[in-house]
């Protein structure tokens, strides 16, 4: 892999979801393969799971890490080409991600959308401009439109967790107090499709995810009849990408016992952070089918597998 | 120890204080020890000393270290339970505290008091709630009542500069521009009442400390009488508990040459930051009797004697 | 060396040219020498390539590294002696620089002007203090009046891609949207006259830097003139140093390829971040002539053999 920015980056990736749970049993077995490395961690954006996790993972494999939270600690970056800069940006992405390419062997990068400019948003210019000029293998930390070292996890908790060859595995919105971003349930269903699942979307209408990653996904409009019978149940919000940026209504979506009951003894998972008893109900995160921790606990391992896979590639 | 929370958690408060003082003999001495181990260090608050010497100390003990500011790098957690999410905080405790402890084998937390409700500060909720839901041991590097690494680096200073069994230690309140935490003497109180010192407390009448930390300490309104033939000087400032975050009054308790007259000699300590001729006058703290500096460099090594134990615990 | 603030703390500096060069072939060659031992960065400032470069240049000699945004992790730090520290300042570079001197084994600071009180920045009372009062060596990752890791780095530079003995160096200002500090050419131009340059400065009238550091390198007011047969360009804007601190106009001194047209072929050159189509433009940045990222990758190795001399001098 010479970049991950999405799971389309990755050839096989069943076999990167294998791989990570093998990690996961043997965490330090590949602690050479990083030494004398540096993993560099630009963050553009909050991060709490996915800047730990991913600072274990890269010391796992025995590397050096470097976390810059880049507005507050240098300066604003400049991504479009041919501009004068005599604004607020200090500095062109085309000298910094060469710069940064120079110090550090893998540049992993966290950088939110607008919600304001969809076309701008899904044109991912950040990660394309990094991935162009860095000279080094780019991971995304969560971009504008996709989450794929979430993904990942999601599918290694699915893996662990499944009782049948072929589970329901249903993502669900659910009601938020702002606008978030689609990546998360982008990358939730671009993985799934790779996977051997019964996939089904279920969302209220106007809410639906962009075909480009969603592609012929099964939407279920009725949230009853999708959760029927289903062995996992990914509960998330998202804002509207139709009405781009609009934060869609539906207090009635959130996740409580009640739902949980109309599944097949469901699986509970969600990215986090989550907004207990706006999203997701007290009773059903403190119940035992609730496996948002055990899911969060596998981002270490997930980013483990892709930086493992970086350096072999170097 | 499961936690270090407080001097309570320690069983035998002397021997730790013995213990620090060989590991500063030999730092690197038990580098095998926190192989493969990571510290993450989560600030709510602003540090200098505790931020560098705790990450020294974890590193002495070849751990690896994560530092987090948590607002600045992530975002606001909530630690009240059963609340509806919908305000201004994104994620709850009872996740941040499990999943963070998935990725670390001991957690260390600053958090300050709000100083303004009593009951909410002095129940230490975020660090209860940390400890109940991490699933590691949580390391206190200063709570809203209490900074036990600081308690244990004054001991550690006392007992390398006494030159008497029983020394006579003062703890003795100053003035300040704004309200500081009770954190600082709550501790040296605590830890001193353990050690085998002859211990007197002197400040204006109404900033007494709270009974619980305090219990039958004596207290001593005069502060010359209480300077009178002191070995050790403890200067510090804090605000009422009485008239809670209040201020206080005296600017004539500022420790000043004359003061250090009516002792026996004493050694000045105070953890710093300390405002110079606010608190101190600068001709005690640029003179011989002021021991500030080696306290502080006592901080690595109580700071590794703890995070030892935890290790040895796990 | 005892600290390293400039060119004049190196007794050889083209030795220290030859030095970085040969690390750069063999970055990992002394890892012994930083085991066991800390350094400690201190930002006053934001920082971008001096923060990565500096870092890299730590672990390849085997150090740990503690990074603190002074003023955002911990407070304001007085350096002012005899002061009533009842400001909004909580700490006093005498205990602050003890402290993290106990701490650490070297000690690296950047630090900016005001560009407003040009006796108070060209005191360098920050750097003085630390070194007065750390009791380790000082490292400046940029003063308020001079940039000497940029300094050797561009050196290093110069050296790679001459072709001829004495090559003919001119630093060129260029216009800028805001005023910037004259540490960069400062400490160019005090390098370059330790070299075995044909070096020249060419500026409008008024911009001049200061005697202190320039002494009597040739000026040249007219850029054609100074341009013409240059080896090297190094193109920089600075604020004036004789109005202190004030912009300086002239549009017209932005680098184009029609004045890169005046060269003896240059190699262009700039420390970074630079303005596109401000200060250089695009056709330049982009073209063969320009070394401005290979000039940003020698600050690893300029760091690291500052830091070799720093740690060879414990």
């Amino acid at each position: 892999m010479n970049h991950f920015l999405s799971v389309e980056d990755v050839p096989d990736p069943e076999g990167l979801v294998d791989e990570a749970l093998k990690l996961k049993k043997k965490p330090f077995s590949f602690q050479k393969l990083g030494r004398n490395k540096t993993l560099g961690m630009l963050f553009f954006n909050a991060s709490l799971r996915t800047r730990m996790s991913t600072q274990v993972a890269a010391r796992n494999l025995g590397m050096e890490v470097i976390v810059m939270n880049v507005s507050q600690d240098s300066w604003q970056i400049e991504t479009e080409d041919g501009v004068v800069m005599n604004g607020d940006k200090a500095e062109h992405v085309r000298e910094a991600a060469a710069v940064m390419g120079q110090y550090c062997d893998v540049l992993a990068i966290r950088s939110f959308p607008t919600l304001k400019d969809k076309k701008k948003d899904y044109a991912e210019e950040l990660m394309h401009q990094f991935s162009r000029f860095a000279g080094v293998p780019i991971l995304s930390m969560e971009s504008a439109t996709l989450h794929p070292l979430q993904g990942l996890a999601d599918m290694m908790t699915i893996s662990e967790y499944k009782k049948v060859e072929k589970p329901k595995v249903v993502l669900t919105w659910a009601p938020h107090v702002k606008p978030l971003p689609q990546a998360v349930p982008n990358s939730f269903t671009q993985w799934s499709r790779k996977m051997d699942y019964d996939f089904v979307i279920t969302h209220p209408e106007g809410m639906e995810l962009p075909k480009r990653f969603r592609q012929d996904a099964h939407i279920e409009y009725d949230q009853d009849k999708a959760l029927a019978g289903a062995d996992f149940v990914y509960v998330k919000n998202w804002s509207s990408y139709k009405n781009y940026g609009m934060l869609g209504l539906g207090k009635d979506w959130m996740f409580s016992q009640k739902k949980l009951g109309l599944t097949n003894d469901a699986k509970v998972m969600h990215c986090l952070p989550v907004r207990r008893n706006v999203v997701i109900a007290d009773e059903v995160l403190d119940g035992p089918n609730s496996v948002v921790i055990q899911q969060a606990g596998n981002r270490v391992f997930s980013a483990q597998a892709v930086i493992k896979r970086l350096l072999e590639s170097l």
